[in-house]
Order: structure tokens, then sequence, then C-alpha cells
């Protein structure tokens, strides 16, 4: 519903509608990329402890520099990080806007390649940065020669490239990356949300760090680590780079709350991670059962695959959601994603799937 | 330290600090005007309950909208408000910086009245917007006359007031508030961080809500209710401003642990406002000793109380820290800030203070 014409919103928002896909929870949800495993009781108990041992403490503010969660995230990225090389916010889109608010502004531009990420633009938009997108080849890669090119054309302050990328799944070559650095006047930031379900062989940028200052690699717990709802987003980078952040950041961004949901969950890596072999191999299963059905399905590292393409793809989404599945119509026209569920989740996707598109 | 060159951030940024007063928690702790009273065992338990059963689903998105947290905040503020006239996020610099997001930004303006909370300028420059500070008077009150002056001026697109007002402590009058909503072209921002430590007759802007639709009062659970490491701050307003503030919102900003441990909080509200009564004692107290003294004393309906005036006031500053004690250096030049404490934080501070300043 259009605002009243009295709220005196900047122009340039009117009109827009928030963002976020529908929050429909008595549907099937394969629509957001959710990690479908819960944490395990233990996980919540030692949750649950550490939170309360944090809440005798409310009424102080926290640590403003989260200092043990960003040492644990440094350990548990290896490649000799450490906290001064870890930024954490409320979610990678909090980190997103912080590195646009630092990095971009009015005057400047970020680059990426689409199809991409959806909050991109939006991050954009709020943080006044003119938004260039660049176009991927039609199977969703990134053209190194046309991304050099693009770049040194628009001069941008802020590369976004995303590996594994959303929605398509595609991850990119590190030659890709060190090519778009070669020639980047600004930072490189690699959205890396999905690293964790990339196939065997595939590489993370995380590698380029200690010879690539301008790089910012940019991580979350949402997906792998099963704690959307927890809201921890992070970013390694140069010491500097991250100081950089700190003066853009609100002070006492992240709640004592958080700091403690998060390290304490942290502890339990290996338990939340070992559902990600599950998940990649579900994946896969996933993507071989759609080609098998004859569609075109892109190639994915990440714990989605996209799919298509429709005639109609409102009518499929819509008579999956009748079905009880809920799924993302999102992407390049045509096209569908669908996220990584349980066993019985994609078994419900697929008989949904064949009645509401039978071939 | 400054940034080395070789960081590209905004050059209007380049030489900022980030925000912050030092964080020294081995002393005792006046500097930031948190509630020196924690929660109980009880309010801990339930936090802890609350946060281990939303834990169990932390792999899911939180809850975009906030649902059941913006309706217990509406049923605390009374006033016949729900949910709908309710927006929260983490802490009120979120909710100030969404608000700067949505009516301010390039090319637009906001006008405060200084000396005022030192944040704000922080906002206006992380969100482009003109900032324009008026002056308030010797006793830090705002002349009702010179603020629809320099309103009438400067056109503002956004207006904030503060009461009680930070570091003063000076409450507004409603027909300040309502002398500035009648002039005032864009939205007016009461800040009421402080507003559960006013003292009897002092009214809240809450009462003009219902006839001044453009009018926005902000609220926190950092200082009443104790709960400063929890981040959580409030707006209330017309259900049209909430809708621009979530266009500028980022999608899922406030985790599920935090909208279940505020939500367990705000179940305690009797007992950790029970404290409230004893901390405005105290602060009435420690205005009359400090006056007794011989200082001049600002009138404050908040937990803090700013007094002075020091040739040297970092020196005094410094000689109570010396002495364990943490006050803010802040404000008008040769004023300083304390906050309300308990009693043996009080007896600590008046010690401390005449060791280092005896007269």
């Amino acid at each position: 519903m259009p605002l009243p014409e009295w709220v005196p919103i900047r122009e340039d928002l009117r009109g827009y509608e928030p963002y976020g896909a529908p929050q429909l929870p008595d549907l099937i949800s394969l629509n957001v990329n959710e990690n479908p495993y819960a944490p395990s009781e233990a996980v919540a108990d030692d949750i649950a402890a550490a939170v309360r041992a944090a809440a005798l403490g409310l009424n102080r503010y926290p640590d403003r520099e989260a200092t043990e969660l960003r040492e644990r995230l440094a350990q548990y990225l290896g490649h000799d990080l450490t906290g001064d090389h870890v930024w954490a916010a409320n979610g990678s889109n909090e980190v997103m806007l912080q590195i646009l608010q630092a990095f971009g502004g009015p005057g400047r531009t970020a680059v990426s390649f689409a199809p991409t990420y959806s909050m991109y633009p939006e991050y954009a938009r709020d943080t006044h940065t003119r938004w260039v997108a660049g176009r991927r080849a039609d199977d969703f890669t990134v053209d190194p020669q046309a991304a050099v090119e693009l770049i040194k054309a628009e001069q941008p302050d802020v590369v976004l490239l995303t590996s594994p990328n959303n929605p398509t799944g595609t991850a990119l070559p590190l030659a890709t990356v060190e090519a778009v650095l070669d020639v980047a006047p600004g930072v490189v930031v690699v959205d890396e949300a999905y690293a964790e379900f990339r196939r065997a062989g595939t590489p993370t940028a995380l590698e380029l760090l200690d010879t690539h200052p301008r790089l910012l690699v940019t991580r979350t717990m949402s997906k792998a680590f099963a704690l959307a709802g927890g809201r921890v987003g992070y970013v390694a980078a140069d010491p500097a780079v991250i100081d950089a952040l700190r003066i853009v950041r609100l002070p006492y961004h992240l709640s004592a709350v958080t700091q403690a949901a998060a390290t304490a969950a942290l502890a339990h890596a290996d338990e939340l991670l070992a559902q990600v072999d599950a998940l990649r191999e579900a994946r896969d299963e996933l993507a071989a059962w759609l080609a098998g059905r004859g569609y075109d399905v892109a190639e994915s590292d990440a714990n989605f695959v996209l799919f298509g393409r429709f005639a109609d793809r409102h009518a499929v989404w819509q008579g999956l959601v009748d079905r009880g599945v809920l799924i993302r119509e999102t992407g390049p026209e045509g096209w569908l994603r669908v996220s990584v569920g349980t066993p019985e989740e994609m078994d419900a996707f697929y008989t949904a799937l064949m009645e509401v598109d039978p071939r």
C-alpha cells in the first residue's frame, strides 16, 4: 500500500516496498536458503547458558568491539587471521551497509554483476551510492575480460562479487577475483555467504587476503551455521579496512546477547557444520533430479538451485504454494530458486512440482 | 591512529575516530548513564528460557516485523498505542539512523538544539543530512520563540528534540514541542530515552501523538529497563510513519534472540522499573550534594547530572579516573556529567570528587 502523501519520506524512496520474501511459516520453507536442520538441544542449552550469564550484566553496554566473538570467528576462518582482521554485525546485510557507508556514498560508484543478490541495489540506494550492474554470461559466470573492461570504464569505489552467487549458485574462480583486484581502484568485496557449501576444489577468496589489502571477504552464520535467527554476519579484511568500518558502525551495534549466543554457537562449529555435507549431497541430487526432468539447471556451489525456464514462473510458484511448498520467485525471468531442505522437504517439493508441471 | 592513505574510505570520513566513551570495566562506571541495578536471577532465568526456546529455531530467519515485541512495547507505552504504532531496532541509535535514512539524506536538513546528544551529528553525517545545531539557553532550556524562528528559517526535514536532554538532563514542556510541531515542515522526533526518570509533573510527548501525525517519540530499553546490553530501542508514531521506516530497515534487522530476550524482559517491567524511583531519589540527592558543594548543577529529569564549571575539566575527570571512578567528559566546556549509581558508587564518587576538588 503506498504511503499517504503527507508522510514526508525522501521522494526517491516513495513507492518502494519493504524488502523481503513472503513469510508464510505454515508452508515448507524452501525460499530463503535457510539451513533446514535446527540447532540441537545441546546447542540450545549452551546458547541459553551463555545468554543467562550475559543477562545478569545486561544493565551494562556490551563490548563495543565484540572482541571475543571476532577472535573466535577468525579462528574459524583460519588463514592466519586474527580478531583484528574480522568485523561482525547484525547479519551480513549490516556488514554490507557499513562497507557501503565507509567506501561508497554520494558521488561514489558500486559495481556488481547481475543476476545477483537483490539486496545489493538496496544497500546502494540506502547509502546513495551509484549502482552499476554488469551482466553475467548466459551460464551465470562472470567473464573476467568483460569485468575488467567494466571496472576500467566505471572506476568503481566498491566492486561486489558473489561466490557462490545468489540466486544462481555460481562460484568464481580465484583468477577472476584476482583480475578484478588488479584493476579495481577501490575495495573489492567477495560475498561468500554460502562458501561452506561449495564443492570440493572450489576455492575461497580468503586465500587472497594476505596479498590484497583492499579485498574484503564477507561471511555469515546464517547458512552453514544454521543461525539465520541469530543475525551474525562478518567480514575478513586488512585491519586498516576494519578500522574504516569501525568509524561508521553505530556504537554498541552488536548486543551482549548476540555476542554470547554466537560465541556459544561457534563452540559447536563441528556439530553445526556436520549437516553441510548432507546438504551438499542433497543439493547435487536436487540438481540432477531437475536436470533429469528436463529443466535447465544452473550449476550450484550453494545450498539452493536455480532452475527453469518457465513461460509463467509465477503460476508455477503459486501452484507450489497451493501445495504447501514455498520456493522463491527471483532471479532472471523464467527461472525459480529452490533451497535445499531435508529429505522429507525435498520429497514434498518433488511431488508438488510434478503435479504443477507434469512433463 | 589515522587510517593509512591506501584505505579508500570516503574523504569526508577520513580523520574521524569511532564514536564511544572509553570502556574501562575495572572502574566504577558512572559515564554512560547505565542503570546500576543488574537484572535479577529471576529475570535472567526468564530471558535464558525465552532464548533457549528461540534457539531451537535459529536456523530460520526471525519475524521480520517483530510483531509480538512491538505489541508488548505498545502495551507498555499505553496511550492507546498498538503494535502498528511502534517500531523497534538494535538500540535507539539504529532507530534514529533509520529515521534519518527515511526522512533526511542528501539535500535534506536536520535541526537540533545544542548542547545535546553527541551521536546526532554522526547520524546526520552517516546519512549525508545537513546538520544545523541551534543553541539552548544558558540554563539549557529551549526557548520556544528562538526554536520557531530557526525552524522557519531552515525549513528542516527533521527536528530532533530531546527530553530529558542528554547531557544536560533538561526536560521540555509540551508547549515547546507543540510550538515546534506547528511550524516544522517535516517530522519532529522527541528522543525520550530517559523519560522514565522524569520528575512528577513532567509530561511525555506520547500525549501529543494522536493529534500530530508527523511526531515520532523514541524510547529505549537501555536505561530504565536496565537492558543496555540487549540493544533495543523503539519509536512510537503514526502507522504510516512506521511504514516509511520499514522501507529503509535492513530485512531481519532484529534477531530472534533479541526479540525473545526483550519480550521476556518486558514481562518483568514492574520489577525492572522498580529501581527507577530509587534512582530518581538518588539523582535528586546527587544534584543537591553537588549544589551544596557550590557547583553549578543543571536541573535534571534523567539518571545523570551535569555539573561544573571547571577551569580544567579534563584534570578533574582524570583525577576521578585515578581514584577508580569513571564519569564523562562531555557537554559544554567546563562541565562534567555523572550518572546515578548505587549508594556505594555515589559514595565513592563523592569521596573521590572531594579529594580531586577540595573546596
